[in-house]
């Protein structure tokens, strides 16, 4: 069997003006040459530059489709260069046989391996840059450093560059307050102002449904929550209690959690003018506005809001666009806000590593953030692409909500007879099958079968499906489920996507 | 000039048997060598291995003699091995004459560049072993590890072992809940606690001299603070007030701080039994015992309690030890508590960031951390050795409390004329000076001219000072200096011990 590890010389055929793209065709080429065996896990690939030259195109051209396989799980980047995945399971690969047969044949007989297509989970097997390793390193090697409780100078000033570019929030360096993460900032600004309010239990509005990670911290210290139903552009002001104003609003106005739904200006305009009016607070999670697919993020909240006299404070983090494990995140408050703030954080000690810090800041300087979020978000959006593809056999009854951006996609169950023991029967069923997936009705607070006011169609480009499906007003908080594709390649995707439409099938 | 950068061949000349010790003489010539500019700033210092044969002693004899010129600041360890500290500052460093007369020519003339002797800084410059910056490397490289929310399984594991062996504390590693410092562990411990305790503000007894950066939690979150004074042998549990027992006892048992005290055992089973027979838990804040000089440090509370039943949580980090910016330490809990705390910690999330656990997971294992805490004590055993000695002729009414561990020395003012205002001008008049030290008046809760119970002198070796100048049972709270060592080579504390000897003589 020919091998061909070292060299620019992989037997591959590029024909330009195809009908694929040039990195369709070398993608599909080295795919099949993987999957045939003659590239063997652990091979190493020829340097993007060398097969670029070779096959006479650009090396862009190559690296699309090098980050194409990578993203599928064939390959993966290792300090050595590109090489073919090391743990790659591949049906049958004693036999070796042709790639189409392999393929048919693996998809004949799905692995019952776990999946995990829990949402939010991203995939930090990218996250492997030079730049990445070199601020770690240089991090390491100052360990001496710490930084006031406001966190490093150095990584305000990247932060707030970050956020004038990515968020379109334009602060100052000393505006940006450094987190362990949106739960551990937003566990201060409760702290804050409840002492604020003479140390009385807060009123939290939240949406409904919402992300209830964020929900347990006020429930956790005895504040009252009030969730509000959400409806298709996000939460609306008019729902929010008339007397007994909340003190507090959790909104996620870029992408709401799970629904998608984005706020337009008018409203958000008009929940910045409700609280200035009831003396409010709103706490904007802005959690992964950066991973957006089809056109731009709005900017966020904190934009429309004044900087010194204003009422949004914002949550932010790198769980979504880099990894979960990370343990640092920041905050925009309101000057007066911010101060107490910072006051609050000298007396309990920051629990953010000053190392991190470093890292991080570093991190942001050099680039190395805002490529690896660029990359991510063209790997997100082909696997985004990838699953609504494969879900096209999903029964009528099951609505495809596809969302602008973000890591999951719902599956909105739309029949009469769908009930929360008939979500939960899917998803025990589905991991019986090795396919890990969140059920939609667990979202809402409070008891699933309560009544609730209606829930409308997010927005989003792809709403035929919605469309033929119109929400009933009179129905119950919308089941399903929450499907993830972050921490998933492609080709595991795929099986995943399989198990969903025959499951759901059986239902029908 | 001759130079000697790359081989074994210093001309330097050891006597056996003589006055100085080996290392001492081969300290003393490289030292000599360094001042008089044969060895220049970043100028590579030959191998411990290579100069151990030339000069036929042993390799720990020259390791020995590095390690006390680092500790000075004339050596610095790099990647590429040991070299004259790059930045080293000596006087006239142009004409280079002699060693003798430029050492002298440094004293003379002190420079006025800041002399951070504030208590508690550890010195990180060491912190930079190879395994340090593997550990590092390879957390780095596995970015999306996410631990749960007691921590790194690998972790716990590393610490309960690092515990049973430094602090003589048996516990299973899921016994060892993984935290941001102990801050962030004491918040939890308390959020705990006042939920078991139908969420009132709980009582919080604290030693009287103490800590004041754990005192500002508890009265952060509204708690009530009771100051109790310690004595020779720490908190007396007898003193706790007999009616509205205390819900927490906050002490440090093994080096209480800033006053050094340690508990004898039948004080801390008599603690132990006093918290069973009030429903109270004792938080040990065991926050440096691995920096013992004088003999073994006493085991932790912990080690006297049941595990599974028991009334103590121990706080630990690695502040002291490793450095401050680290943002990780842990905390040991009875079962039914700490099971209590994890649930918490489940509903508010972890601040700490699972590369940081990583990171010091690797560093425990491959006894990175236990090499660097021997090297320290070694280090800091030096430094207070020699502040010791430089400090001799400081004022008799000037009470020097050596300590037997930790990073700080007590300057005990004993004339009955000192008043808080002649503390506060020392503290300026040095600051002018470039000297940064800490008021041991302002370790007191409460004014410090309140009227208070007697503190007696706390225990050490070195008590010759403590009994010529006895304690008077009627005076008011001790004032005085607390002067840090932990972050200052000898040659900068041998010129704020002069600004100090010079400054308090002015007041005799």
């Amino acid at each position: 069997m020919p091998r061909y590890s070292n060299a620019a010389n992989l037997p591959l055929n590029i024909v330009p003006h195809a009908g694929a793209s040039l990195p369709a065709q070398i993608a599909e080429q080295v795919r099949d040459l993987i999957v045939a065996g003659t590239l063997a896990p652990g091979d190493p690939l020829p340097s993007t530059r060398a097969l670029a030259t070779e096959l006479g195109v650009s090396r862009g051209t190559v690296v699309a489709a090098f980050e194409q396989l990578s993203a599928e799980g064939y390959l993966a980047p290792t300090k050595g260069g590109t090489r073919v995945t090391e743990n790659l399971k591949l049906q049958k690969m004693p036999g070796r046989t042709s790639g189409q047969a392999q393929r048919a044949d693996r998809m004949e007989h799905p692995r019952p391996e776990a999946i995990n297509m829990q949402p939010g989970h991203p995939d930090t097997s990218l996250l492997t840059s030079a730049v990445w390793r070199a601020a770690w390193r240089t991090a390491a090697a100052s360990p001496g450093t710490q930084h006031p409780p406001q966190g490093s100078a150095r990584l305000q000033e990247q932060l707030a560059e970050h956020l004038r570019i990515m968020r379109h929030v334009v602060r100052e360096p000393q505006q940006v307050l450094i987190t362990a993460g949106a739960r551990d900032g937003f566990r201060l600004v409760l702290t804050a102002l409840r002492q604020q309010r003479r140390n009385r239990p807060l009123r939290v509005a939240v949406e409904n449904p919402g992300y209830p990670s964020l929900h347990r911290i006020p429930a956790t210290f005895g504040h009252e929550i009030l969730p509000i139903a959400v409806d298709d552009n996000g939460l609306n002001p008019a729902r929010l209690p008339q007397r007994q104003a909340p003190d507090v609003v959790l909104v996620a106005p870029s992408h709401q959690y799970p629904l998608g739904a984005s706020m337009p200006v008018a409203r958000r305009l008009e929940l910045i003018e409700w609280a200035r009016a009831n003396d409010a607070y709103i706490v904007e999670d802005d959690y992964d506005s950066e991973l957006r697919y089809t056109g731009e993020p709005l900017p966020a909240l904190a934009a429309l809001d004044d900087a010194a006299t204003g009422r949004v404070i914002t949550l932010g983090s790198f769980t979504k666009t880099l990894t979960p494990g990370l343990g640092l995140g920041y905050l925009l408050a309101p000057d007066a806000t911010r101060e107490a703030l910072v006051d609050l954080r000298r007396d309990l000690g920051t629990p953010v590593s000053s190392i991190v810090q470093d890292a991080m800041a570093d991190f942001l300087a050099d680039g190395g953030a805002r490529r690896h979020i660029a990359r991510m978000r063209r790997v997100y959006g082909r696997r985004r692409e990838a699953l609504l593809h494969m879900l096209e056999h999903v029964p009528q009854w099951v609505q495809v909500l596809p969302m602008d951006g973000g890591l999951h996609l719902v599956l909105r169950f739309t029949c009469e007879q769908s009930t929360p023991q008939v979500e939960a029967q899917i998803v025990e069923r589905l991991a019986q099958r090795g396919v890990a997936v969140a059920r939609l009705g667990e979202y809402w607070s409070g008891p699933v079968s309560a009544p609730e006011r209606p829930v409308h169609t997010p927005p989003g480009r792809e709403r035929n499906r919605a469309q033929q499906n119109p929400t009933d007003p009179h129905e119950r908080r919308d089941i399903g489920l929450i499907v993830g594709f972050g921490g998933v390649s492609e080709h595991v995707l795929a099986r995943g996507a399989e198990a969903l439409t025959s499951v759901l099938g059986d239902y029908s």
